[in-house]
């Protein structure tokens, strides 16, 4: 047991509220596309769990995470269903929703990081492992939605995860306890999320539309 | 060997059949989109073996499926070849072809449905492996091809896949012998399916268009 | 040491040049979807070693290649952040970014094929594990980038990493010396593409605009 790394109790409490959360933006953008009920459940399925999968591939670790807590599935199919219900009063409910969903973006990157830590990696594949399991949702979604990931063009989103890995990565290497640590990070994260929303902040965008033919 | 998972000898007459039916849906869609002849091979190629292919990813099972068949790579490509010249006379076999989709679909379910019982994986990962092996093929073509899966949308399709994975793993459990099982399975889901496209069923669709931004 | 394998350090020194070029193309197709910088990075990152990932993960070859290799990462961000910068003089040098790409395209191909040789897959498996690594990376790219892939489309492009693959086994099947076996598929391969690329060659196109509802 490495005593640097997140105290799984920390994370496991904010994990399904995530996951939720983020099975249910999958089923909103299935609605978008008028998908029929079992389209809503995969979606929100590959949007809550699609990164950790991911994640789990590359490292090559196996059985995949999911595989093994048959509850999260129930819950996040559940949580995609249920969307479809309470889906004309979420609109009020945007800014829970917003902060929900950041607090599942920062809780999947400290995750990730966290996991490729402990099975050895070097720290570049760490920070990438947790950006993958941050965002490869995301991405997954939107390709199956027929969709340019909106990842790589909303407000600081991306690099929120990036932010949260390398500041985990770095107070991890001063020897922080690994619970405040994740507390900080997890905290630290939150606040540039909100602040990036609020200011409605974005990345400078590259555009290129010479064409070579 | 256990006696509760399908005679290999029952299914291995179906597969073929099914891969190059699954080819050929994958080499017409490849055509609609005016891909060369080596698109059309690698599309055909994608959409009958992905399916297998994502499941033992998943359930990380090495060496994947076909790389240890080489004879389904030669046999799917040669079926999707094959189709540029047949395509305009497929029409009139419509019939055929749906019912040999059907066939496909069902026994990819009940085939990846076993391998990860065979795996010891929980129930309900292995009605996913059923669901990934019978349709993630399909998912794969529509994406390469730039659409929103027609899976999502389609009269019954994955529910097929659910309700024969389900009614397999029950009777399994209540110790239905193997063979019997199968056949017994893949008879409703076949009847089923077909049921669905002759009646035009669809399961509720649901449609989201609020923009939040 | 199986020494009917391409020696490591001839294909070690145009690898490097192979990713940069690739990420860079990867970074322009960004730009033509005006991603962020952020968006940049990771599509350079994925059209350059994207192919080798889905390789490694479909022969089962774990730890990915890349994620023992952080100088890789490093070298692909790099180049494709790079591009945003000097994307205005590129279209001026075309012609030596096709003849790295294609230099990219034969040494991706010959490299996959190695490694499946290596790991003892069937001829066929070899053929695919490196048409795999050599044109995945760009299928990813324009996945992500929710375009039809090129590759199945352009002039002789895949056909380019067949015919190389096969006449790098072919030879290996003479008893061919591994080095001389590498240097000789490696030239003919580009010229191949080179002058499909002069000539506009295209492998015949199959078009199916019946629709069957």
């Amino acid at each position: 047991m490495n005593s640097l790394l997140p105290s799984i109790s920390v994370l496991t409490v904010i994990y399904p509220v995530a996951i939720a959360a983020e099975a249910m933006s999958g089923a909103l953008a299935a609605g978008r596309r008028n998908m029929d009920i079992f389209g809503v459940a995969v979606i929100a399925f590959v949007t809550a769990l699609g990164g950790g999968t991911i994640r789990d591939l590359i490292l090559g670790r196996f059985p995949i995470g999911w595989t093994q807590h048959p509850e999260y599935v129930y819950l996040v199919i559940s949580a995609g269903l249920l969307t479809t219900v309470i889906a004309p009063f979420m609109h009020n409910l945007k800014r829970v929703f917003l902060v929900l969903d950041a607090m599942g973006l920062i809780a999947f990157s400290l995750i990730g990081c966290s996991v490729a830590v402990e099975m050895e990696y070097p720290t570049v594949v760490a920070i990438m492992a947790g950006m993958i399991t941050g965002i490869c949702g995301g991405i997954l979604r939107d390709v199956l939605c027929n969709q340019v990931p909106v990842v790589f063009r909303r407000e600081l989103y991306a690099s929120v995860s990036l932010a949260v890995c390398g500041m985990f990565l770095t107070l991890r290497a001063f020897g922080v306890d690994a619970d405040l640590n994740t507390a900080v990070s997890f905290a630290a994260g939150l606040l540039l999320r909100l602040v990036a929303i609020w200011g409605g902040w974005k990345l400078p965008t590259f555009s290129y539309q010479q064409r070579w033919e």
